[in-house]
């Protein structure tokens, strides 16, 4: 009788458990989550990795602003769903021609007894990790809300390891910091450097995507899939209880986000791996977002380009046109009376040099920044009227420079700055974008630099999301190409508008012109900023030595020529930079050669090894091609790396062209000593290549028909 | 050899004074003004009126965000100019056909020694009043400067009777209260009544335009004239001395204004008079704008019109058409999918019996709210994308409207409520105003009801300013013409862009279906709202119970018959409603005639009595032709105005048609009492008629040939 009565009480307690903890496991079984409503029905997930707790129980929820009961507590399930996914699709372009989509999804139905509000969480399961996210279903009790804050929470379960930029509302162009997690705080001040725009809202507050390192060696990676309609999130540390929660950017008057059900916030994942590699192959951020939103993507390609950009970042040259005037006034202003300057580089002559060299070496486009009136006092001024995005300067002739790049072969790469304002750009982007059609342009760098307008609005606040979203689908109907600078960093929207084909969105190569960065930043960037998508990085320095572009000028590239040429690889893009000069390269040829081979849209990626600021080490195949191409970036320690070539074609030999550091290199006294050798290689080989300090190596392997 | 001595010393001292006091005065003489450099260096200046000192030395300059040295001292004259201009130009539209300019400038060159920058400051004394404004001309040490605050001072000399309405940066929907100036603060906080956007700042804050009157019986008013890329301007004042002090509209940030020199701000206008029907008569506002900027302006025309709105505003009938949703998502919505309610007003039966209506009683269109997707949920959720501004309701034939419109004789009248939503509204302005020009609409009324978005910013802060005038200009780009309600309250900008028909902008009809106004609202006005431009006051309520086309709504309209009539003479506006439902009018059709009769464009006007709060007479002859109409508009206390018509021409006879209060008539107990009688009259007549409380008359004379 006591027997039936306890397996009794076990089935009573097991259906309780049941009606309140749903758990459920990834594909490969690696995963394990658990939801369950915890003290007075408060939403909480924990999350297992290989039977190790990875994220202890963590709360989800959200606070509201002006109500009386937030989306916090008082919850009952009233229904769970769950559901598999399988499926391939394949991308306009990317690090490979086909992408799998595979998870498990457990999704809950949520029900707030004393407001009689629905919420739901949707969990997937993948392979390396989680995602969540909120959505509000149509409903009568919650229409129109205001979130004060996003409580979602990530409970570490020590002191990681992890690399961080500090949390801020207008800029990532910060070096990333490794520290402890209990070290953040005092590590913060130093971590903030001098930016343009920028607010940090904590002492212990980080940006997403996070990278961590466990004791135990288990690699853990938190970010957003997704951000649309909503505000960007960082992330917030507990010091006392290792538990991270979001920490969205708030508008004008301190409010995060307004709602309108039916509705989703973006999705939160966690990746977890004990192979760092596993992170970088990753889809997860890709698969989240909603697939291609344009139906005709013919006219979305990747670009190679090379630009007159680099001589004004290191002060050799100017954006401006004149150093005569304090000020100018669009349309009143006559550029035809005023002085020029002798620093102004966007002229006719320059450009056409740069088209000639962009021609000669198969580059497909050439970006010329300063081209239009307005630089003379572009920033720092809250300026509204800043720019018209279609008035050349007197020495920009737009026609004819698009006669001769066409004459070439050569696309020209359109430049808009906004400073910033983004009223001012909305006002003339249809204008805009139809003198880019008119003109050959295709593609389009856009810049945020500085302050935003409206003022008192943030880079990543909701609002301004909704404009760099707006941008980029007003550009799809352009057919239009959008490489955004200083806007929110990427969350794979790209899937669903693979017109976006690139943000800066970090701390990029301008920064070695800016005082330099520190020489494994490289080796942290894929497992950062790339996660939510690619990256316009602009490598390509051949001059270490920026006094030599510009006496007034001390920074150093802190890296190696080898180093340089593998970030080609090693730092993905649709669309790469040869950023330096074309009187660098011309300097050391044979070396551009790899710049000029490596391919740009990829068939498949492979890891071969990686260590978050330590190294990287990547061989990719051109997409619809038979070449291979290896690139190694590595950090401040001296490293040998090993690789096999096993990943090769079985039975063809490759020519393998081997640019590296010299036995003496080093990114800071001698980062222009490299080798160049070739053998011939086959699936069966195998290298053994010495990285320098700030080093690396690229290889370009060519099929011996 | 001491007489020689003090001579000596009295010209040493007017040359000292020569340099640091100027006076001039205005082409009659009346007004005499000194400016002068006080204390160390502070300008002021004062006003005096036939040898009666009328504002007291009063401080100039402006404060400065974030810099060492403010533009409020320091200051010595650098150069001092005077001028006079005399010219006479033809309005587009107005209350007389033609227009003189004519004043005396004194413009005063001054320089900050602290600093080395340079302001001037241009004064403009026209017979009614004194204009001024401050001018940065372009220079090293002044380009970019942002406003703490504006500091212009207008000294009173007395504690003047005050028709004021709470300062306040979103709204001047107010009734008017009539205080001593010591009276505002202890009065203040009933004068604040409920609206959908409203901040105000300061107990003592008030609007312009300002009317007061002192009690020597001098008509004082202050406003601003040509207010564009600038904050709003309005008054708060110190109890203690009298003065009043500009308070500009602040942004997200506490920020008022920023400034790019070379530019101005707009100018301070004071009118004085000891004939109230001066100020009325004054085209100084419009003066002080810069001339017509439109070349071609034959596409612009006034507009008497009728409109599905009336019974929206008593809560009759609704804008949504749809109950079933809490909420909509444009493009997603599919309104062919739910449940129409039976209150919807905007379908095509209705709209075209106000065609035919408009078409049987000569009027040039008819307007038509609530035609337009979205406004279910239109109000108060701060909803970004709120309204798309192109598609149509389901039961509103936008091409089939037209067409029927067209067939009529009759034009269309457009309708783009924002909802304060300013991004969404400028990013689909273009589409919007082509969607007009394709369909057959030439003006539209533009809404900005509740809060602004983007967030923070005000109603009249200089960024939203900024959009209004966007508005207006591209408007003009289209040949639309723009009647922009809750918007900034016009400085005479109309003469630049006469495309700028109307404004609300004030406390108009639909606020009599909102509680009531007061009874001598309308005597108010024209010294108030009306100094900048038209108002679109929307008259021509017959029916007073609000009861009876709504039973919930207890409203009562606050006026006669009689001076609803009244009011399309004594309300100027190139565009006139007749507000009422059809069947109202139908029901009264002899006092409908006078609407049918009376002109909107004028030839002349003539201010007959005028006493701000008590009475307004005012006579006007029709553009082009011989025609005369005659309004007056009473007050609580009922009163016989005594008027003599030797303003007609003489020698010609006229039918006059006098529609008038009835001897029993009372705006609240019995309104609709009216008597309509003819009889012939010349130059020589005079006419003796009773105004009941809240009443009026209205006269047509009609030459009889």
């Amino acid at each position: 009788m006591k027997s039936f009565f306890i397996i009794n009480m076990m089935l009573l307690l097991s259906l309780f458990n049941c009606s309140n903890a749903q758990e459920f496991q990834s594909p490969n079984g690696d995963f394990t989550m658990r939801f369950s409503l915890e003290n007075d029905g408060q939403p909480t997930y924990q999350l297992s990795y290989k039977n190790q707790e990875v994220v202890k129980p963590s709360h989800l929820g959200l606070e509201l602003k002006d109500d009386k009961k937030s989306l916090l507590d008082g919850f009952t399930i009233v229904d769970t769903s769950t559901s598999t996914f399988d499926e391939t699709w394949t991308p306009v372009w990317g690090e490979e021609s086909q992408i799998r989509n595979h998870y498990n999804e457990l999704a809950i139905s949520l029900k707030q007894k004393e407001t009689d509000r629905l919420m739901l969480i949707r969990f997937r399961l993948f392979d390396e990790g989680l995602g969540f996210r909120y959505e509000f279903p149509q409903q009568d009790n919650l229409v129109y809300f205001m979130i004060k804050e996003e409580k979602s929470q990530f409970a570490m379960t020590g002191d990681h390891t992890t690399f961080w930029i500090p949390g801020d509302y207008d800029t990532q162009e910060y070096d990333y910091t490794k520290s402890k997690l209990s070290e953040i705080n005092e590590k913060f001040d130093d971590a903030v450097t001098g930016n343009a725009s920028q607010e940090q809202f904590s002492k212990t507050g980080v940006q997403t995507a996070l990278m961590m390192k466990t004791d135990s060696g288990l690699y853990i990676n938190l970010h957003e899939a997704a951000l649309i309609n909503y505000s960007c999130m960082s992330l917030d540390l507990d010091e006392e209880t290792m538990v991270f929660e979001s920490h969205l950017t708030p508008d004008a008057q301190d409010n995060k986000a307004y709602m309108q059900a039916p509705c989703n916030s973006p999705w939160r994942t966690i990746m977890v791996s004990d192979d760092a590699r596993d992170i970088l192959a990753s889809r997860m951020t890709l698969n989240l977002n909603e697939p291609c939103a344009i139906e005709d993507t013919s006219w979305i390609k990747p670009v190679k380009y090379i630009g007159v950009w680099w001589e004004m970042i290191t002060g050799k040259s100017s954006w401006a046109y004149t150093d005569e005037l304090p000020a100018v006034q669009l349309g009143f202003t006559d550029y035809s009376k005023v002085k020029p300057n002798d620093t102004h580089a966007a002229n006719n002559t320059k450009v056409k040099r740069y088209i000639d060299f962009a021609s000669e070496h198969g580059f497909d486009g050439v970006l010329v920044e300063g081209w239009n009136e307005g630089w003379e006092d572009w920033f720092g001024k809250s300026k509204d009227y800043v720019f018209d995005f279609v008035t050349p300067y007197p020495d920009f002739d737009v026609e004819e420079i698009h006669k001769y790049a066409k004459s070439k072969g050569v696309k020209m790469i359109m430049h808009h700055e906004t400073s910033g304002s983004t009223r001012n750009y909305e006002r003339h982007m249809d204008k805009a974008y139809k003198f880019m059609k008119d003109n050959g342009y295709d593609a389009v760098k856009s810049g945020y630099v500085g302050n935003i307008i409206p003022r008192g609005e943030h880079h990543y606040s909701q609002y301004i999301i909704n404009h760099y979203q707006y941008a980029i689908e007003k550009a799809a109907d352009y057919e239009v190409m959008v490489n955004a600078h200083e806007a929110v960093r990427p969350t794979g929207i790209c899937r669903t508008y693979p017109n976006l084909i690139g943000n800066e969105s970090a701390r990029g190569t301008e920064f070695q012109a800016f005082g330099g960065s520190k020489p494994n930043h490289v080796t942290i960037l894929p497992f950062t900023r790339l996660i939510g998508g690619p990256m316009d990085y602009t490598p390509g320095i051949f001059e270490m030595d920026i006094s030599k572009l510009n006496p007034n000028n001390n920074s150093h590239v802190n890296s190696t020529l080898a180093n340089q040429l593998a970030l080609y690889v090693t730092m993905y893009s649709p669309l790469q930079m040869a950023a330096d000069l074309p009187e660098h390269y011309e300097q050391f040829m044979d070396a551009f050669q790899f710049i000029k081979d490596v391919a740009i849209d990829w068939d498949k990626s492979i890891y071969l090894e990686a260590e978050p600021g330590d190294y990287l080490t990547i061989a990719r195949k051109e997409k619809g091609a038979s070449s291979w191409f290896i690139g190694n970036v590595n950090g401040t320690t001296p490293r040998t790396s090993n690789i096999k070539l096993d990943f090769l074609e079985k039975g063809k030999t490759y020519k393998a062209t081997i640019y590296a550091d010299a036995k003496d290199a080093h990114y800071k006294t001698n980062p222009q000593a490299y080798t160049i050798k070739t053998k011939n290689v086959t699936s069966k080989s195998k290298l053994s290549l010495w990285s320098a300090p700030g080093g690396g190596f690229a290889i370009s392997l060519e099929e011996v028909k």
